[in-house]
């Protein structure tokens, strides 16, 4: 897309030699033929080191717009962020590509739909009413149960189990606001990747990333009706139990443990073998390494003890 | 349905002349040609400006019955409109409708399913194993994704995205229970209606209206795995985050947000532009516009802020 | 299975006699020609008087096995459990058995997946996208909505209701770890059985046992987005309102409520006519009749009222 078309379209003045824009990225991922945005100005450091070719600035973030970068001043910048990333989203499903892929020894139901573009290994079971999108690619020996759903370009490994009416893939849950309280879709042009030796239970969703991946490593276990938002990154053989969130660009190491109903913030880390108890909610960084949480707000778990016993005794 | 069998069916005396009823409805909103219930004392107003053709009452509520309208006694009057309930329900599917129809430009996967009866707008996307039930309505520029359930005679907007394993209309949780602790249930005849622009992420589930209508208005964002009770009213351009969960019949104003795992209680009234940090459980209406609550009991978040400081004392 | 063979799999020595063994079970309920398995120190008593063929212990247990029973020592009998409960695993469907029996009246949409040796009532409404696995039964009367999943060897009884995306019988999260903090599979070979007269919500999930039955008892209502862990047992008439998460093994007697949002521990026993409000936490049994609950941790629900009130003046 041309540099001065996305100009025209977010309503900003534009008198620089324009490019063949081909991707809207992060300011840390962005390359030369790429654009990408300033949501806030916490992100200054992000803006000067950027090797993006435009950058979608407001008056005050301006300046740190290195040179080699050209700016698009605009008011709102994440509003017209939102509204360009429409026209580089892929259409949902894409017909002009060549049909699914199956490799020896798979079964997939007649009444399962495979779009096209999509590679599917060896061994597979692929039951009835699953889906599985454009160019999303799924590993040997792993078994969809009926009704999970793969949205397009997702990656599933090998040896992978994944239990009825999953989600792998889903938008993100990204928009834009305006001053009148209205909302725009940021269209979620990442994927989700789930690494080898995966088990994921039923009616759980796990979100597409809006740009990049959002990342399941190996040997992890995730139990029914949990939420892992766009972004995440979750460790080695870390077990996520029923009906927990994971809030969007939270990153998770090996062997975390997230008990049932618990729940962590957005863009925090979670140092490795992190134990958070039932209930849990974690609203900032974790970075020692083997404690055990709970409650909410967050407590290391002897010190949740005492204050339940401290409360006992306020009742009496 | 003739009024002299519906009392025949719930088991009480009848001796007026009877009338064909029409309809099962509340008390505010039934005409002469249908039936209404007292489940309460509480509607003891409701009772006597009701312009219901019969209401089903108790001994100790039969005086407030208006004139004009047949009173039927019966001991446990929930009870006895559940009963009838099902006889006011129509079939899941009724295939007498004509076929579908469908819109110019819209794509519908082979292996959807739409009910005779339903509608489509133009260019939509209705993905595989979608299920679109009797007399439903999508609008136009509609897209969704595999393994949508829409039951029957609910409304979807235009440009609206819903996304997999999300159900639309499926029953409120209503039943009546005898003094033996037995439930029955009371068939939800009501539907639900999306307007436009609303994204709903996956395996949400929305219920449709016992009587009357679920409304979510327009501009809404709904995250995964909500919950959203049977005549629930979301205001525009409210936000609900992964998790949250609405009881039957709460109205909520414009923009309000609900945050991951937070709830409501049912029968609430929320006022615009209020904010619920994650987890907060709302237990009364709010009533002031613009306020930013936290934690369960719900209180102000800036006093929530200021208790857990003192909780924090309490634990040294 | 030889038993010979097994403990050549999980690597310990064997000279003895060796035998076919039909199946892997607990402690408790394991025959002459099955394998059990000691998890835990805790369950000695539950060894001594266990008329398995064989246990799997480790050096601290094995002087507990009774006569008649075949020890076979490792160190992490949990782990080998894990490694054999995969041999035991019946295929995810069974193209041998005859074709699935359907009862006079009942609707099966041509959308829907009925596999081999599955068998179905008389009257039965079973809507597009259902899948119905190998050797499931279905009763009379009974509607499936859109996408529910029934797993293989599940039974639903008379007169169920089951909303659409609604999982029946998938795995329990169940799995050892072994030192590496690597999992593995426990493989769940047990069923759900859903007696008569129940109803479920939508996007539910109720998880087969690891061994036996995960038992929903007749006359039970479910909402929608509830988790119901492996072995549980949900007495008659109880309600579980939408979110609540009920964990492993635990067992309720009749007519238990569980409010919105609220959860259970594991391996506990909750008495007949207990109510638990919305966001409930219970981490021990409860053993007498007829209280009412809240908060987490769990108190009365009048000593939670004047908890609330005790707060709300230590916030002034």
């Amino acid at each position: 897309m041309d540099l001065k078309e996305i100009a025209k379209i977010i309503g900003c003045e534009f008198s620089r030699d324009s490019f063949e824009v081909n991707r809207l990225n992060t300011l840390k991922d962005a390359k030369h033929d790429e654009i990408s945005f300033v949501a806030s100005s916490k992100y200054v450091k992000d803006i000067q080191s950027s090797k993006a070719g435009a950058i979608i600035v407001d008056k005050s973030t301006k300046e740190y717009v290195p040179n080699g970068s050209i700016a698009l001043v605009v008011d709102n910048p994440y509003w017209a962020m939102a509204t360009i990333s429409k026209y580089f989203a892929p259409p949902i499903e894409d017909n002009t590509l060549v049909e699914a892929q199956m490799g020896e020894g798979s079964v997939v139901s007649l009444k399962a739909e495979i779009a096209k573009g999509a590679t599917i290994g060896k061994n597979c079971t692929i039951m009835a009413h699953v889906y599985i999108g454009t160019n999303a690619v799924v590993g040997d020996n792993t078994v969809l149960y009926p009704s999970v759903t793969v949205y397009r370009d997702c990656k599933i490994g090998n040896n992978c189990i994944i239990h009825a009416n999953t989600t792998i893939g889903s938008d993100g849950f990204g928009f834009a606001t305006n001053k009148l309280g209205e909302h725009r879709k940021i269209y979620q042009n990442g994927n989700v990747e789930i690494e080898d030796n995966v088990e994921i239970g039923s009616s759980t969703t796990i979100d597409r990333a809006a740009f990049g991946t959002t990342l399941i490593k190996h040997g992890v276990r995730i139990d029914n009706l949990v939420q892992v938002g766009h972004n995440c990154v979750i460790g080695e053989h870390s077990v996520l139990v029923a009906q927990a969130g994971i809030s969007g660009s939270t990153t998770m190491g090996r062997n975390v443990v997230m008990g049932g109903q618990s729940a962590t913030a957005g863009h925090l880390s979670i140092a490795p073998f992190t134990t958070m108890a039932a209930r849990s909610g974690v609203t900032k960084s974790i970075t020692q390494s083997g404690l055990t949480f709970a409650g909410f707000p967050l407590m290391e778990h002897k010190i949740w003890l005492k204050l339940q016993a401290k409360i006992a005794r306020l009742i009496k």
